[in-house]
């Protein structure tokens, strides 16, 4: 059977202190390897779905570790190309309370920064798919990426795929303004956006209307998005609280019939980051089940829920143990 | 001296992944030996109590190193027969936040399994002691240890033992109107039960009175227990919450002269294996000073709330610390 | 640059079981080096100062480790002289929830205890420097190190420095009496005292006023130690909470020209021992940059709250993200 | 491409307390997924082969462990059955100069065990690959295991794969009769067999000829197993040395056209176990590529060499670096 | 049944930086417990020897996990007394190479050392008991320990106890002529004498003859020592080698009817510390046999050996596993 | 006091897999901080020299833990310019016996390959030192830093300083015809140069004579490149051995009046990354303090060989060990 979801982005080392030390007390270091696009076909493939990763990394043993790594977990790496200096490193200091988590990027000089668009045959790596995924972080790694990307969204569009974007804004890689010009032209092949409302506001310069509260900001904003990028579905996740340890969480999806919003977690937290993935996640998983979007919603929001108690990046979770929590089962009873 | 507390069940290799990583994460375990019964007799052990386990185990250097670690918190092992092919293994995987723990038994064809009765001088094994306890875990492992446990049981009776039993339904190890039926003739034997409400439902068929709050339905079900089998104390734990890292404990005692509640306690959860052992520990220490139910029943849920604080199934903690909580000192200060 | 904050105190080695292991169950220790004064030293120079530590340590290779351990953190340990016997030692075992933290102790013969006045040249140690510190954990080890600390305190007023002290009374360590009667000889020197409401009244006898609110009393006792002792600043922690995993933290200051309480903090705990250290230097920073009362408590309360989040006593936490706390910018956001 | 080589046998979890801690003192251990045959495939997945394993582990968490675990090291584990009750599982002490590392089996009802022929579908798993092999442990498992095999051999024999077989043999698993006849008969089916002279000896009672050397035994063991089972190729590993941390390691080979011995190996031993399994796959690896045996049997020797310094069973090496090896480039350089 | 042997003699934390880290880098220390004559009742305790330690420790929670090690390896800790401020400290430094090891002792101050006579009832220590053993470290601790030594040899005498004494040397703890008139006093009570041919020269004044190979002095020494003392076996371990890494082995016994030396091993060292210790058990677990001195001698040197293979002070083998090593059966083959 | 040694050039985070384990196996990473100038800076710091090193970091918290590793160990790190985007990583890989170590480097755009000399102020860096040290790895990361480097020098000169060069050539950084032009015109300001006989060879082209012994060449190509480039001092490391697990070691110097060799050390090898830093620290030490060439070399090799006995680059060993062991005390002792 030939793989049905395929995400493009960054492949990273993730080097963690352990516990919540801090990076400057740090001895040793928990290696995972990680990427926002990794992250979501690493769900879908605990999920039970078919999900393969094209990216590019340098020919070393450094290299093999990472591909095994996803490997491990189920996602086809035949379409991971070999090639450039360095993978990129993300270090990720655990908060706690009032301490925020800390993300320090080594980025500079990686090897997909670096690929040129003839290296990857876009028509063999999409035939017999489904589902094409990308983030905006992948973009902000400069023109060459770019180049890269409008030849997959272009053989996407031919083949048939689904596209998804995930905004995933950082401002460490790009500024507004650049990420406003250079997703709006990606956006143009994208079925399904996963963006954050700050983002609308910043991004894509979306003001919420005088007096709007948060929710009618987010109906709004979705539909201003849907109407000038000729979306299908905006989806995002919605975030409260003010402590490393604990937080609220819920999700939101709109589309030309409506909008809806998940229930709301409370969480105590193990690890945060990977939780939007996680989110992008469920929705393609539910808009590739056919589900209602109060369904997916429901599914997006519970994986993501769960994918912060779980160490590292990936949302190591089954659809059943999604499935449970949206049911409301929750986490208090011992599974035996 | 001799001891003056015994127990027989299983023991078992418990490895955990660390941390609050998944099975399917783990790199490594860690290891440390339990039984629902050993864990009892370990945290009498800590109360300053003679403590004594029975069981049978393979004779091979896990069989040591399961020896080794539960006289190292100062139980008397002399009983432990050797025999068999293995120690049964419980993985043990810690959730967290909604993400519930999870246990994997792998317990076939374990050594106490295939025990034979003649391999237990019960005379020898209880002459000189107080108290004899088994749980509901030992006769599921089949007509083998239920037939040692018969003998084991009127030597208790013979000798002059009080005989406590915990339900321990496991729906893993055997179906309800089994535990009912092989739980029911044993209980004849016992003179202090501990086991939940739902087990009373499920295993018992005692069900709550049209309109009973679940107070009333526990002092009912109580009651029921007390007059089918004859027992004299009926105790249960009382649980709340709807997180794997946070959670509601009290405790619930009734003899002839009445039934009590102890105060409930909030637990941020460490550890949640090995509660309802901690708890049996409680109310079998309380009892065999003589105290009263109100005292014993504090006593005990102050003593399974502190088990959550403590990493593995064994409740390390002295009688004094539980005394302590008891009166009413926390967490907080810092004890110099 | 000359360093120009010196503290004067015990230096120990602390040991930590695992996570939340107790110590009886603990198979390795993590270790780091410690000491309360040596605490604020080195949060002191995370925020950016110049800062020193004067103690005496013996003449091998674990004194060679404590010495590069506070190097490490940016202290100077010029001042630290080699002699005696022993390093103290301190063992810490972390609680949770109903389970306290507990520290044990072992700190009898060691090197501070048996030092001799003549091995301090104070004229040279305080030279170029603007504030001397010391806590009551110093004097409580004996003669020698009081008349060692008496030579310091008449070096320091000769030279102009200020002067702070932390009351940090431990029984184990001295009774109340003599703990009163030294550190009131001692604080004719001291501009700045930290100590809480409960030192107050149990080593000065300062008595609550009837009817009073423990509000009320702290401005009363903080108004009669300044008239006892002459004192300029007198500075408390205020905790609640009953918890060893979370608790709530302020921080009160009184002068001459009134008393401040800065906001309160709700603080999953990470590591509770140092918050006092990590609150004391947060008030002598404050106090060096010449800030308003209200702003350097409000510091001092963040950062004592900051502290909680890190494991260690070390508050090893920058001013500007100390800045940020007092700010409002809490612990849910990932800084990348 | 469809996988060429398909080994079958029992998978397990293996083990090993950290460094050279015995057994008895572990708290931890290290967990690492295993088995004779398993070994072979990784081994043949690093030098660049498509390697698949069929075999039958239970439905749970820690079957997913282990099929990751595979999967990490790119081996196919489509043909890996679920079912049954447990994964067996290895623990590996690992000795030290006169303390031999020790290995106990916890392998009683296993799920390799109970399988059944109808749930392998040998026609499948076989079409399209070129290699079949297993090892004595698995026949060893008793008479389902045989079966299935039996099976697999007919299907192999019709679709043309060459079959190796590793005699593997254990006193712990069954006697020497039962293991010479069982694999005798198998052996019929077999092309190229690996084992020692011991094996030849125990198991097959072929003895030394009276004053024959070592090596002429090997040779005289050789002709007779090809001519008893028209095997096509047999090897053996050549050990020697006294010492849990050193020894000598070489490799010989023989077939109609004559027997090639290979250089020999001192080496430090970091683990032992697996030596065997890589020496087969080194075999296969030479054989498939149809190398002159002297150029097999070294490249072969080189690899079992080298995975004496690879933690952990899998011979985690690359082609380029057995060949490395033989080419005489040793391990004092660092390869930069 | 009652213990046979009783070793008398302080216990100490050991602390251990991981792998061969220099003290100087240590973050973490593995924790153990050790002390010269509780080393030999482990061994001998695993030789299946009841086994006692008598001693004298602080009564706080380090205390508990310092017997509950004990107990752990099945020593009886009865006679272990409460009392004192402080367990002593060895820190151990793995050397490899031509890097020695060192040990950081931290030994003021002991409970031991401020042991008084009357806390021991020395005639019901050793009722019932057959072997008394002391090493030179405990009289060394001071005129309280020597006091208590005393007593209890003189109770040993009325009881007819054999008595055992490893000279233990440490220039670090006492001079040689203290040592040769203290020891010189108790070995009066003695009956085997274990010590080195350097110990014999340095603190009992004996010279070689002149022209005296090593093996001449030895056995001249073993005679003035049995003559000067009364003493009935003299035993030592003969040492070789010049690296941390590796070493050479043997042992040497003298009675009145001749001497006896073991074969020598060639050994890789894994830990260097307790070697002495594990030949004395080796010694008295021969004469409690009443094995010939060349069998006793050999068991002795064996176990001595193996100890080098073991993580820690204690030798943690069976008397089976000693036996296999004397008959030859070396660490090259894997025990299955 | 002023530090007296100065070294420069790039920073790295050096990371390990734990024991030997491959870098594809990976979980978790050791995590210090070296470079070659740095080692041979914390190795004179260690021998009790005033040390400090110079290069350029970016300024973020991996810059901060990269500092204060240094500063740990006593080097003066306030010549560590911030600036530039990465810190270069050096992935080490121990191997064992056959299998050589290997090093995976990620070095571009770091940091100070983007340096730009108005970034020093060599006047300020240099005034009041005495000793200049750079390796051939430096001039390696391009012009920026050739630039930079040459500033360095003319300071170096006109201030007096001794200047020393490793010629440390890796043919990952820079071809041998690039090296040796750059080099060279490097080497008309130095006065002590270290390199290998291989390197001369390589880079600068010097052959052996016919029929030279490789002693023979050692001397001619240090006579050579004394002429060629006015060099005082040429040194050199020998080294042998055919095992990553074992080696040998040796050292050579050679001025105007004549050549020295070292003793040879057998050595057992813990770490063999940076043994030639460790020896270029000896070569300085001895110079600096004035010794004959023939003291020098022995120091130096001694050094050497200890470092292979210390995890991590750093040679954490005091000038009397490296004494010791010129001494002929070897590592068989334990020292206590």
């Amino acid at each position: 059977v030939a793989s049905r979801f395929v995400a493009f982005g960054e492949l990273l080392l993730r080097l963690d202190p352990r516990g919540h030390d801090r990076l400057v007390q740090a001895e040793e270091f928990r290696a995972r390897y990680t990427g926002a696009e990794a992250n979501v076909a690493v769900s879908l493939a605990c999920f039970g779905r078919d999900a393969a990763v094209v990216s590019r990394v340098p020919d070393h043993e450094i290299r093999q570790a990472c591909v095994n790594y996803l490997r491990r977990f189920g996602v086809d790496v035949g379409g991971v190309v070999r090639g450039g200096d360095r993978l990129g490193i993300v270090y990720v200091e655990t908060g706690a309370s009032q301490r925020p988590s800390r993300v320090v990027y080594d980025r500079t000089g990686t090897s997909l920064r670096e690929a040129r668009p003839e290296e990857f045959d876009w028509d063999r790596l999409l035939t017999g798919r489904d589902w094409f995924h990308f983030s905006g972080t992948a973009p902000a790694l400069g023109p060459n990426v770019q180049a890269v990307l409008k030849d997959a969204l272009r053989a996407a569009r031919r083949l048939g795929l689904t596209v998804s974007c995930d905004a995933n804004y950082r401002s460490k890689l790009w500024g507004p303004e650049e990420a406003g010009r250079v997703l709006g032209d990606l956006l143009e092949e994208v079925d399904a956006f996963i963006g954050g409302a700050e983002d609308a506001e910043k991004v894509f310069g979306i003001r919420p209307p005088p007096g709007a509260s948060p929710a009618e900001f987010r109906v709004e904003a979705a539909a201003v998005l849907r109407r000038r990028f000729g979306l299908r579905h905006v989806a995002m996740t919605i975030r409260g609280g003010d402590s490393a340890s604990e937080g609220r969480l819920a999700g939101f999806i709109a589309d030309g019939a409506g909008a809806w919003e998940s229930r709301e977690y409370e969480m105590e937290i193990v690890d945060r980051i990977g939780g939007g993935d996680a989110f992008t996640a469920g929705i393609v998983h539910g808009l590739l089940a056919g589900w209602e979007p109060s369904r997916t919603v429901e599914f997006a929001a519970a994986a993501a829920c769960l994918k912060h108690s779980v160490p590292g990046d990936f949302n190591l979770v089954t659809a059943e143990e999604v499935e449970a929590l949206v049911a409301g089962r929750g986490g208090s009873r011992v599974v035996r």
